[in-house]
């Protein structure tokens, strides 16, 4: 007779599903039996420009010291992020994407009888790391599916001890404007973590939207994350950072794992933020084919949610589900978004013209049918 | 006035020290003013063979595919692990590195209130894990440098939820034998999950030590934790992998983060254990070192623990500090292990001819000052 180890298991990882990853093309080329070539996906935000040849060049440069760990401290990656963004390497912790940096922030200050407060359809990661540490979810209804920032600080209580945001949202797209946000941070107590994930803010440029690290001299209690996974295109490779006061970056470093950001990672990463120019192209793909997909949807007569992501949140009118599913015996691969309460949405991610077209055409197939 | 994070954090977390690093050959270079190619670094237990050139063309073979996210169930390796370790996919759990591995365990089974056994001058991830989970750490005495097996059974108490033990054990080098390790298991209580950390198993061959996959099935509450960091040379992708009961894999899955291992990582270590050769060579070096590093030891009149890793911790009689700091000037770099109550030793990992030798002139040199 052998022991149950899930209810052995914490309690708050007893109640813990896992994370549902978009669905990689190989995985539905096996199941439908084609190529994977035949395929495209749209599924998981990438960025659709393929790799960024000196990102390329720096990780075949690195690939002699394959055998050796990874430097511990990120000493040059984070000298780098400091020198690009007006930081102290000391305000700054490097994750293995920005969601080791969101568990990270629930490993430290989350427990047992504490809670985090955060908007409904906000980023899975939450609520599962908020669980995994045992703590409570504080979801808060959401507005025209953005997050309520007035009934997030009526939420917050005396065992609040982290709130997320995210700016822009995923899925929604949704963002927060300067003044909104500054009269947040302005209200939150100060023992309150905010976490503002930036996880998308490259996608926009200049005043689009607030820049959360010009706010971090005037709010000690701020942690803004951000990932290289997105408009970097490093996302096979992960890697993430936080930029906080260098108090709460040491607490974070004390948890993180020695090594979790890979050496290929850390080079790769150096020489990506030295390439202002892959993500300005970056940005112009995206707004052209934000506008294709916007057109193509009008036409289609269907809604979506406005975004300042490098995805949309396409509102079908009824159960995504089947939707998804003739999607996928097309050949495209998109996110069904049912487990963020948004059971009619799938959302694209904005592809190049010629997925976002191929997209397109899939989805009137299917609403023909 | 700013809140004190700190004393915010959850009360375990508030104890920790970051575990403490090899210095990287960059970082001494830094300090010294002198060239990196002057240095060489015995600190990390690193595979002296230098990459596996099957692994870097299975790496650049992926690289055009940077862009999009890692496998998140990690499909191919796990079938790759399974089928060449007769096991079920269901029963592995991949890792960024074998760590991340031991950190999941912790937060899926330890918690205040509960409390993890482990031996004495163990592997610093035990009671760093232990200690972030906020659970006790009983470390029990060591015998010879090695695990008291009884001692350990002894120290179980209702609350022990998790049993960490190595083999061979990092930084000793210290060895169970199969009779010893079948005798422990024979007497854990089932509902106390004990992971065997065999990160240095693939050093040795054939019966020089037991296998801890062949006890899967007769103890389900078995994890055996491996890397693919060590012996196939992966240190700088970060991949390791535990193999257990099924349910023990579910539930740490689901505290698992989606892409914790990285793209290049999977193809690199699917690639790794196809190739017995890389493994057999390393053995043959490591072998040829270690009787070379024994002989040079011997001849300085020093004394080592003998051991069954790819690497020696070497008693100095006295303070190892100052030797240390000596052989820094020198442009060597082992570790020291006072942080594992031994601070007359140093650990040196196996390297090549060349650097053994460069050590071994290195540590006459400044025993001599």
């Amino acid at each position: 007779m052998s022991a149950d180890f899930l209810t052995l298991a914490v309690p708050g990882v007893q109640k813990l599903s896992p994370y549902v990853t978009g669905k990689p093309i190989d995985e539905l080329a096996r199941e439908l039996g084609i190529e994977p070539a035949r395929i495209i996906k749209l599924a998981s935000n990438e960025n659709p420009l393929g790799p960024n040849p000196r990102v390329l060049e720096a990780i075949r440069g690195e690939l002699s010291e394959l055998t050796r760990y990874p430097d511990g401290s990120g000493f040059r990656l984070k000298a780098k992020l400091a020198e690009r963004f007006g930081l102290k390497s000391e305000q700054i912790t490097l994750g293995n994407g920005s969601n080791d940096i969101i568990d990270l922030v629930a490993r430290c200050w989350l427990a047992p009888g504490r809670n985090a407060v955060f908007s409904a359809h906000a980023f899975a990661a939450y609520p599962l790391c908020t669980q995994a540490a045992g703590a409570e979810s504080r979801v808060v209804p959401a507005v025209d599916y953005g997050h309520d920032l007035d009934g997030m600080l009526e939420a917050i209580d005396e065992q609040t001890a982290v709130v997320f945001i995210a700016n822009p949202n995923n899925p929604t797209g949704t963002w927060l404007g300067a003044q909104a946000l500054e009269s947040f941070l302005d209200r939150v107590p100060e023992r309150v973590l905010v976490v503002l994930d930036e996880a998308y803010i490259e996608f926009t440029e200049g005043d689009e939207l607030p820049n959360g690290l010009n706010y971090l001299d005037r709010y000690p209690n701020l942690l803004v994350s951000r990932t290289l996974c997105k408009a970097y295109g490093l996302a096979g490779l992960r890697v993430g950072y936080s930029a906080s006061s260098p108090q709460i970056a040491d607490v974070l470093n004390r948890v993180r794992q020695p090594f979790n950001v890979n050496s290929l990672a850390l080079v790769a990463a150096c020489a990506a933020l030295d390439d202002e120019q892959y993500l300005a192209e970056g940005r112009r793909v995206n707004r052209a084919g934000m506008a294709q997909l916007e057109q193509g949807l009008a036409e289609l007569r269907l809604k979506w949610i406005p975004s300042r992501g490098n995805f949309l949140a396409v509102d079908l009118g009824r159960d995504a589900a089947p939707i998804n599913a003739g999607l996928l015996r097309e050949g495209v691969i998109v996110r069904p978004i049912a487990g963020y309460g948004m059971p009619t949405f799938l959302r694209v991610s904005i592809g190049t013209e010629q997925e976002n077209a191929r997209f397109l055409e899939a989805l009137r197939v299917v609403l023909d049918q």
